[in-house]
């Protein structure tokens, strides 16, 4: 199994209406692109200082789920109107589990 | 349940070796240290370009359950003698799921 991590720090001035958006946005994605087998979003609980402001987990069967995921245009529309536009930072990792 | 992600990008010049002793030296602290209900480490699969090098995710069952992990004088031992001596860049999240 492959698991896709994203951790995303927005730019500060991000307003909280339009984190809120965004979260519910990524949260749209396991079931209008879907092919994960497990999928949590969320904002930072705040207990350290210095961490990014949220994390993305998803699980996927196998490489091939994880592109078809990645490429389709659903999620692209996603990144693009939802994420790039507040995004300060994003650090991402696949690995198998 | 709170999930605790880390992605570690380390130095250019950090050793095959060496990568490969500080990933089992982290995947011993379920066994050394525990309090989590699942944990997970690897290294970037390569699919995507600009990535980190390194995911670890952990579950525990509540913040309390979290900080006595990470205040463990042997989880921070392990910090301290195979990943802080490596570290070019850390990022890290904890949150709800």
């Amino acid at each position: 199994m492959l698991r896709h991590v994203v951790l995303f720090t927005w730019n500060p001035d991000t307003s909280p209406e339009v984190r809120l958006a965004t979260l519910e946005a990524l949260r749209r994605l396991p079931e209008e692109v879907g092919g994960m087998t497990s999928f949590a979003v969320g904002p930072d609980a705040g207990l350290v200082d210095g961490n990014a402001d949220t994390a993305l987990v998803a699980d996927f069967p196998d490489v091939q789920a994880f592109r078809a995921y990645a490429e389709d245009p659903r999620h692209l529309a996603v990144i693009a109107e939802h994420v790039r536009p507040h995004l300060a930072s994003r650090s991402a990792v696949q690995y198998e589990v």
